[in-house]
């Protein structure tokens, strides 16, 4: 049986893990490993402050645990990246985070990536992440659009306030590319990229299909 | 009743708080906060791998939660730093990790310091560490001992390893101060300075410091 | 008798010394040591030229050899830092400036700070302070109120250009900690928290309290 | 009828070509677009000076717009990345080179990468790619092992050089993964694993592998 | 006869090579290298794209190779400095580019360099350029003009775009100086200066300057 | 009366100043500036530590503003740069420091230079110069000879001395160019070459060329 790549939702909102879904569908190929995205039940309806996630980091792990027998591999698909490390202290697995795959996936489609954040208060945990991480001299700036993960919901609006984001990234932060900065983003690419007019990488496809390469690679 | 700073040993080893609480002493003080250290017994033995410093960030809120009444602040007491940002969360209290206090008060005693780790596993987690804080070209480098939290207890081979590890950061990584980059090691300071000739920062004792700064200070 | 932390002010206003002195009430206790603000009749009227710190780094030396056989350790207070590498230099005391001490405490309580600066001039200085610190990436920006040090002596003018340049310094600078850049503004700290709604970090008061933690901790 | 990846090689030497080949053969796929490794036959026997460099640069570039019409992307197959940002300006292409896929893919395998160059000449040039991506915070540092590109037909010889500097970027360099610094080493890959016990990146695989994550991804 | 140092405009735009030829009337000396200024006329009408520079690098390769029995140096003059690290590759010539130049120049003039290039698609090409120079930290940021080589011959408008970038320059970056980004602009340095009021680095003539200097001084 | 260029040897070591006078001897030209190198009687005899730094600072001003009258610009000729900013403060003269002409013109000259300094307490300081003028990314490293500025007067042991630390910066920091970090050392720029083989830079040479340029050109 082949196995599998999980992509973990992190928080409980299954509407976000079903846009993750839609949105990886067309990285699913015959004969490739199965994308299972999972929601975690017992995760808060959006991670959003330091303590979910925290929290969020345990229970990724935990679940990972749980699911090593028929897993190939994990992503932990929350932009801050929660579990990350403890799960690459899994050997053989292919563990990867959607801010950083997001991250290094921008630095190959433009100088200067830009961020639309969900609220202001994720911006100083993900400048860390970043520096963490030593990239922070490609990133252009971040944006928040002050909105919840379950606000999210409201597409319109949300897509409003994205593509508005968006504009102040390329014009006054002189952002070349766009990152979205959530999970529960992932179906708003399309628009955004025709709405701001620069390449918009969806974090749970960048960073999976750069899972589904260390795959294939055998690391 | 005089509020306390809680000074949080995540893991459930009581010899390593007893090394917290004896170093702590000399920043106790007539009508100054009490200074109470404690011991996270659900913690594990020590906190050694990001799936440790994971759990641990989760207990140590947990704790924090638990204590707001009477709590002026909270020091958490691992050289991983977990739950830091998270603590910061709660309105109302200082709250400070031993790493980020250890190198911001190194820094004011040389200008290039070392670290010395238990485990080379802890390694990559400081550096991740010192690029999110910006403090990373201040770090000289750093050296492990390569001993467990609960193999600090043999007090002979560990200071024989801190020494040797002083001295290569002394000589070969041309630091001018050291840390001791476990709380487990609290007890060596004074040892580790004259073996080696640098100023030697026991972190807790140094975020404390700083923590009953910031409390006097109203923030 | 008790040794003495010399805080020094090297611009000649009586009126910058006491405010700092005022500033430094809250961190005065029974049995610490004392506290005593001195101003440097010889100095400047304001440090605010690169001449003027580098006059001021000698007159700040030349005080602290003199009082040396009382002395428990000096603290430079004036924002440019002058003299500090000098004092560092004579052995056994405890040594710190007031951008240092208050960079670094600022790094504690919010992830990018931003500088109320006095004059446009001083920025350059600054900043090739924070980069020879190896801060600068925790820098949000600075901001300037175009006063001299004397001008300061209007509350009503100077609180007005503080408060309008914190607000940049958080609406367009994104800092989440402001900084008063020069021991003058030491009597704003409150007014200017009220103004701007975020944590403020009054120089002096900030470093003496690190310094009184290092003396109680030994180096 | 499918489009094609080219991955070109700008020396002239096939068993370079060969070697590359061979090892994207795990990264071909039913459906999946054709990856066609060529030889520019004009071009260096080595890319191993700048002058090199710049003609590659050109000729890859040449390449590039008269194979347009039936390629859906270009990946730069030199260690140096000739080309790569003139790539880049052809519309609706993916253009990657392989040492930014190597760079991106080895910061999701270790905090630290190592690289091998093949000639000391070599470091200079990358470290200057290094510092333009802006990633040197995670080198670890290059160690060369003195052979031309012509040199590494010599099997044993190279894969002793390619394992000898492979423990010193472990050993001194504290490197935890390995990147081999240019497209004729990659038949070593296994064979540098097993001698040194780190993971090892092959820059073409690599990158490759990024580029048709991007190609299926849409940008 | 005296050596000459070879000042390259590898566009075809003789305008710009009088312009340059113009600016350095000034470094000209009794006794000193010939300056002689030269047209790449199988050159570009201008650098304008990263396959300008590659083109350019080749040239300004094969025009040094041609002159090296009479020359003493080479300037790249345009401020891509194409060729640059190849031309170092010729022994015993004193080689460089005037972007290279022109920053390091400027770092002796102000803290914040601002430059002003031509084109908007020029400046990512600048930021890596920068990053690989490892000066990007003196920067305070490019802004555009939106004019290509050719139209720089638009004295009237080119300068009034020039003043007004040179501004946003000053104001809005807060950079002291200013460092005009294009060989063809050699001849505004002066009314730029009376319109911005912060030195103005004209890149050829700080690099001659400098390669002058080198020359003098034997390597 | 042509004015001059003021070289400010801030010690009072009169073989320092005749070291460099002999070593700028290559630049002086027929209708150039009148390079004359002055001897602070009143300064140390050695500036070697940072209180020595400081004095020398306002030593080197007050020269400047004695002789502003004939004054085309100053060097202030310490490898410490005592003086430079406050020089730059006096209006319409070209000001420059050693050691940060030292570093631009390496950074022609290779991509990571190395440092040999007199004393290892010197270095430190070095190391906040650097990073203040955002080059450190190009430093290779420093080494010391551990003598002081009185002891460079035996030849012999200080050429051995250097050749020791170049051959060390060159063969284990991979420094592919070196700075002499002392004034003192001038005489020796050509056996270091030769002894080591890497290009070296003689920091007053370097600086005084720099300053004519700056002079020709109008800033």
């Amino acid at each position: 049986m082949a196995k599998k790549l999980y992509v973990i939702n992190p928080n409980s909102n299954t509407a976000v893990t079903a846009g993750i879904d839609a949105a990886l569908d067309v990285l699913r190929q015959e004969g490739g490993p199965v994308i299972e995205c999972v929601t975690l039940a017992e995760g808060p309806p959006g991670v959003q402050t330091q303590a979910d996630v925290d929290r969020a980091a345990v229970l990724v792990r935990a679940f990972a645990e749980a699911h090593r027998p028929d897993a190939a591999g994990f992503v932990t698909a929350c932009f801050s990246d929660p579990g990350l490390h403890s799960l690459r202290e899994i050997p053989g697995m292919v563990s990867m985070g959607i801010s950083e795959g997001a991250a290094l996936t921008a630095m190959t489609l433009g100088q200067r990536f830009g961020v639309i954040a969900i609220l202001e208060a994720s911006i100083p945990r993900h400048l860390r992440a970043w520096a963490a991480m030593g990239v922070s001299s490609r990133l252009a700036g971040e944006v928040s659009i002050g909105r919840t993960v379950a606000e999210l919901a409201d597409s319109d609006a949300t897509l409003a306030g994205m593509a508005a984001a968006g504009k102040v990234l390329r014009d006054t932060h002189r952002a070349d590319v766009l990152v979205m900065g959530c999970a529960g983003m992932a179906r708003f690419r399309e628009s955004l990229q025709d709405a701001v007019g620069l390449p918009v990488v969806e974090p749970s496809q960048a960073t999976v299909a750069m899972a589904l390469g260390r795959l294939r690679l055998g690391w």
